[in-house]
């Protein structure tokens, strides 16, 4: 049984703001990076958490991914906002991109930022989270490397390609962010580590055939959500990002999982000023008290992680010791655990 | 059993357009709404097709739908458009939109398109075809009234809230068009009709329990697609076109069903242009290639509907001869069968 340390918020971002201020990352960039792990962990998504650090100081080390780069911009009309991300940090290059593009959105009702050379956006909900709280609708999508199957497929061709949505309400602003897949490689990896069998479904082995072997799928390809639809989703979500971004596309894609090549993946975000008065606010709240009270198990997308959030802002964050023993040596400090 | 008709696509047209013609619709709008019904015929998807032109002139001597209008435009900033579709033929007032947005799309980049008082869009494919063929990106998306619920809900609360994305390739646009619900409301009542039981997940009944009894559907709730995901996309789909049209929302959603109400969803457009060079263009579709290579039973989204199309333009299309009698009764011709 591997150890885990309790630990406060506040801990965690002032350790990891040691680790990446050792890299080189300025402090505004850092504690952007900082604050989207950080979220992740709060809302119970360790997979998106603090295990993505030694990483990307690793992608800072080896020169695949830079702390100060924040994107060149180039509009091309009055809405629409193409950026090289120069390799720069996931949430710096696409808040400085979205900061522009809300600014624009305000004027114009709407912009579009089309992002290539950037590094992992990280989880979704973050920045739908932000966009929406200033009062902004947002639709945000990624590319990824390639873990999905098609359906009826036998390789992995396209990327878990995530959907974000976030609109503005009355009370916290609804927030949906899921990927295209049926589970995440993560759960396929804990499952192998545990010696667990995989259900029916979840994947395929490096030969195209239907897999229970964790060990096996880890290797081969996962399956999309919601059969036939889910996928058709998730390969328009590619096909849609790389028109736009003009970034890698499919098994071309690289740099999201690993600390040695260049991230060339596609991001893109839509940014609209719903220019939303008090009573439509209220209406779309009331409506989601509607859908919360349409059954006794159902939570409207945000809920949960919302409530685990609270929960570990008070109670505190558990991380693997092995991870806060790394995130010690990286900040240089003495393990305090 | 019933008896069914075989017709030329152009026989079709004429006689629809005569019954459109009786009820005052001009000749040009009556062209677009008869394509778009023929065009789901041809694809394959009478649900979406010449079965809904009773309805439409029920609907037009109830005075719920106007042959004529074609909406309000207001622009709001550079690159939001704003609609009031004054209760015309859905795909009247969303092409006089789309015009204007892919016209503004030239040359601010983007364009989107928020309307309501709108009538039943229909198939969203036949407009993401349309403007992919023109060289844009479109991202299309629509609510309807409700009759599906929430993941773990007992009733009927979100539309079945298509969604479409279209994007120009080297050969034909790429074009996803897909409800959110797990089936539609049609393969019900088709069971029903049949006396076939429904398999199970597919729907709850009036009492909000888990049904495999067609009948008792009818009178509950389908699915979402895609378990909890597909729910929260749907739901999100709802929430976004009502905060940016105003629009009904939820069980408040009337007229995309009966020929008696006013249509008060919200239709949502995003169009894009994406400058996309010959190398880009040919990029994706050898990736759309890729795709369909990575498994024997692989399909990608428009494949099928294409090949339905090309053998039904010169087969000719089934229609039920009662639906046929119908369409001659309302163009005030002899029955041709």
């Amino acid at each position: 049984m591997m150890g885990v340390t309790l630990l406060k918020a506040e801990q965690i971002r002032t350790l990891a703001g040691r680790a990446l201020h050792r890299v080189g990352v300025p402090d505004e960039n850092a504690a952007l990076q900082i604050d989207l792990l950080l979220e992740a962990e709060l809302r119970g998504r360790p997979s998106h958490g603090l295990l993505r650090l030694p990483r990307l100081v690793e992608r800072i080390n080896n020169s695949v991914a830079s702390g100060t780069a924040s994107g060149i911009h180039k509009w091309r009309g009055d809405s629409l906002l193409e950026v090289d991300g120069e390799g720069g940090l996931g949430p710096v290059v696409a808040m400085k991109a979205l900061n522009e593009a809300a600014r624009r959105a305000k004027e114009a009702g709407v912009a579009v930022v089309a992002i290539r050379n950037n590094n992992h956006l990280g989880m979704l909900a973050w920045y739908a989270d932000r966009i929406a709280s200033r009062g902004f609708v947002l639709l945000g999508l990624s590319t990824s490397e390639a873990l999905v199957h098609a359906w009826g497929g036998r390789s992995a061709i396209l990327g878990t390609n995530p959907i974000a949505i976030g609109v503005p309400t009355a009370r916290e602003p609804f927030v949906l962010d899921m990927a295209t897949s049926l589970v995440s490689m993560g759960q396929i990896h804990d499952h192998a580590q545990r010696d667990q069998p995989i259900p029916e479904g979840w994947a395929v082995d490096a030969n195209g055939d239907a897999t229970t072997d964790a060990a096996a799928a880890k290797s081969g390809a996962i399956a999309p959500f919601g059969d036939a639809k889910g996928y058709a989703l998730g390969l328009a979500i590619e096909v849609l990002i790389v028109s736009l971004t003009n970034s890698a596309i499919g098994r071309d894609v690289t740099g999201t999982l690993d600390s040695t090549t260049a991230c060339n993946k596609g991001d893109l975000f839509v940014v609209v000023d719903p220019a939303m008065g008090k009573d439509l606010a209220a209406r779309i709240s009331q409506y989601l008290d509607a859908v919360r009270a349409s059954g006794d198990k159902v939570a409207v997308p945000g809920d949960r992680a919302r409530a685990t959030r609270q929960q570990k802002l008070t109670g505190g964050v558990l991380l693997p010791q092995e991870l806060w023993h790394r995130l010690c040596d990286l900040a240089g400090a003495t393990r305090q655990h």
